[in-house]
């Protein structure tokens, strides 16, 4: 009678064991779940070098060759944009005001031949100007949008493989990086991304050149 | 014996029953902290009346008189941004390239008087231009402070009671309220309040008066 009582209890115990693991997994899942990339990027970046990050992602093997010129290599706000946007495996939407930094503007070039499907909507007013990158992504045969509204298409945000959102006060010009004071916020909580991703896609359908009024 | 027996299973039933409420009630605290409030509103903002929200916040009892104006007085992009500013109690910390809309001018006085303590950065370049609202929230008593720097003050963001941050694309302009698309994004996460305000605080001391050298 005890020694069956002791492997009755001894089997509860395991059981209970058992239980209280599987819960503390599902937890575990749960927190991972609800803790996605949140970062905040605090603009100006200080002059730094991010030819070895660009060169290494072009192609493998040129990460050994590392820069010697006086600049600083290290870690700033933007080899951080820099660096989530090189991480696109299969689509890039962006959604800019002004885009004329020769740094980022090469990232998406780079991304292009890669395979990576990218697309860009951009302010009808601004794409025009001397320094815009929009002229050279057009010629590499990435696709770009513009409005044909009387209001500025302001938005300054990109979205990485439908899942990171890169958003902010951040026009990707050399003036705004190097000099002026802004925020980007990269996130990948799905209650941003979504939205964004809509804007997107109205946008973008609603910019058709199909649908363009020459006036 | 059969007696004690049930009342001793019936004890530990209820036991059971008590603990499992107990996890049930912390899982939906834990769901509930895990689940602040996260809004994404897009921009342009059809044209719509504030007026009724406007005079409602300002005293008890104004909510009785309902306006009467053309335009339409539901739910717009812009009655969003103006509810939530108007949940402050405490606080409310401003960085803004530009700040015209007579709209939020009103509601950041109306805050003003209510007793919340209101700072704002703002660009030196915009701030003396025309429609501009700093000089009549700095005749309201409202501290207001100013870069001198050559870059902008490019951030367009607002803190409420060091809780919810409101930040996007968007000035507060009624040009980019009513004309242009952008984004506001509406959140309590720490993760990305807590560098917005440090961001807020450094710019705050940066561009304190005492160190202003006029040139």
């Amino acid at each position: 009678g005890g020694g069956m009582w002791a492997a009755g209890a001894a089997r509860r115990a395991g059981l209970a064991l058992a239980a209280a693991g599987a819960l503390c997994l599902a937890l575990a899942a749960w927190r991972r779940r609800a803790r996605p990339l949140r970062e905040v990027l605090v603009f100006p970046s200080p002059p730094s070098c991010t030819e070895a990050l660009l060169a290494e992602a072009a192609g493998p093997g040129a990460a050994a060759r590392p820069c010697h010129c006086p600049l600083p290599h290290g870690d700033c706000p933007l080899s951080r944009l820099l660096r989530h946007l090189l991480t696109a495996r299969r689509s890039l939407d962006i959604c800019l005001f002004a885009f004329s930094s020769p740094q980022l503007g090469r990232a998406v070039r780079l991304l292009h031949r890669r395979g990576v499907r990218v697309r860009i909507v951009t302010d009808a007013q601004y794409m025009g100007v001397q320094g815009s990158q929009i002229g050279r992504l057009r010629q590499a045969g990435i696709q770009v949008r513009h409005d044909q509204e009387s209001g500025y298409m302001h938005h300054k945000f990109a979205v990485v493989d439908g899942r990171m959102l890169i958003t902010g006060s951040l026009n990707w010009t050399t003036q705004a990086i190097q000099n002026n004071r802004e925020n980007v916020l990269v996130t990948e909580d799905v209650e941003y991304v979504k939205p964004f991703l809509d804007e997107f896609e109205r946008i973008w359908e609603k910019y058709n050149p199909i649908k363009y009024k020459f006036f």
